[in-house]
């Protein structure tokens, strides 16, 4: 992701009252980092946070965690909102969500995430097997992760990985905008429609996942 | 499918011998019906048989029975292959495959199976719940189902299908022939490749059905 330098980035960062800087403390209380007890729902790789501002705003019922790993992007969503009661965002790599969660997420959101084409890296897919070991440690109740892609390899692969790992397809379009599932665009998805281009999405489900206190 | 007419259709269903005319009478020991008792593998709506017989061909170590409802597109299947020890065919709707089979199929092929676009036909549809219930009636082992078809509608539909009638989706490509997965050419996908379109397929399978003999 290209960004123009942010003035003033560490004054942004250091001022948030949504950013988390010790996610590590609220593991397994997360609810206390909120105003209202209600699911918690987590975006991986928020970027400049278009869909998770977006969807905070839409659905007050929702708290939402948006996870990102860099300052310089991070930075972008803060200057977009300066409180919203239902987000909370924590800069930090997907690859630690264990450290931060235990068992109190019901939904993640993977939206337009990197593809990692070369097959060695495939591990490092947002919906590879090592990735949903992960969600297993931080999800509760029957959770659900819906995955936004305009990459078709990458699509086929999580496909395969959710079924595999015990996840039932509860809705998929291979052309998003055109279907009559309801969406909130993302930045990148944005810029993506305008070339004419489809949106492959799918919300996978999984059941008897150790109890959310929700 | 359109047919030309063949010359002498009734004397080619009579001499055939492979075509089985009282199948009811096989449903629970159909390895009779067959030199070598092996897996089973059936495909529905073979059409004009390509297919079949060239996977009969390459796969002696199975059983295949091809099920057809129109005279008329049988005879073009008895015109290709005169015998087969391991081919057998059925002119039968499959509405009715648990009057034919109990308990002794571990894989059904769908090729290009009826779309059927109309949201009030979708039961019609090979895949429907209706369909994958019969099946389970007519499944042995972990039996597994390929569909192959170049309707993108169908396929979403057969995807969300399976995976929540307990199939796990093993096999995936939204662009066979471009895939590593092997391929036998049916006659209507010679055409559409022709024509420079994707053909998507997927393979399913279940675990805990009633066992096989095998």
């Amino acid at each position: 992701m290209r960004l123009r330098n942010v003035k003033n980035k560490e004054e942004i960062l250091k001022q948030s009252n949504i950013l988390i800087f010790d996610a590590e403390r609220y593991r397994g209380k997360w609810q206390s980092a909120f105003e209202k007890v209600q699911p918690i729902h987590l975006e991986i790789g928020m970027g400049k946070g278009q869909f998770i501002i977006e969807m905070a705003k839409q659905n007050p019922h929702i708290n939402f965690i948006g996870i990102e790993r860099y300052d310089s992007v991070i930075v972008r969503a803060l200057t977009k909102v300066e409180y919203l009661p239902n987000l909370r965002l924590i800069r930090a790599d997907a690859n630690r969500l264990p450290s931060f969660f235990d068992h109190e997420i019901t939904r993640i959101y993977l939206n337009f995430s990197d593809p990692w084409p070369k097959k060695r890296h495939w591990l490092r897919r947002l919906t590879s097997p090592l990735f949903l070991e992960k969600y297993d440690l931080v999800f509760a109740g029957n959770p659900q992760i819906c995955q936004k892609t305009d990459n078709a390899d990458l699509f086929q692969y999580s496909l395969l990985s959710l079924s595999q790992h015990g996840y039932i397809l509860k809705e998929l379009s291979f052309d998003l905008e055109h279907s009559m599932i309801p969406n909130v665009l993302t930045e990148y998805e944005e810029r993506f429609l305008e070339m004419g281009c489809p949106i492959y999405y799918v919300m996978a489900e999984k059941l008897e996942t150790k109890d959310s206190s929700l």
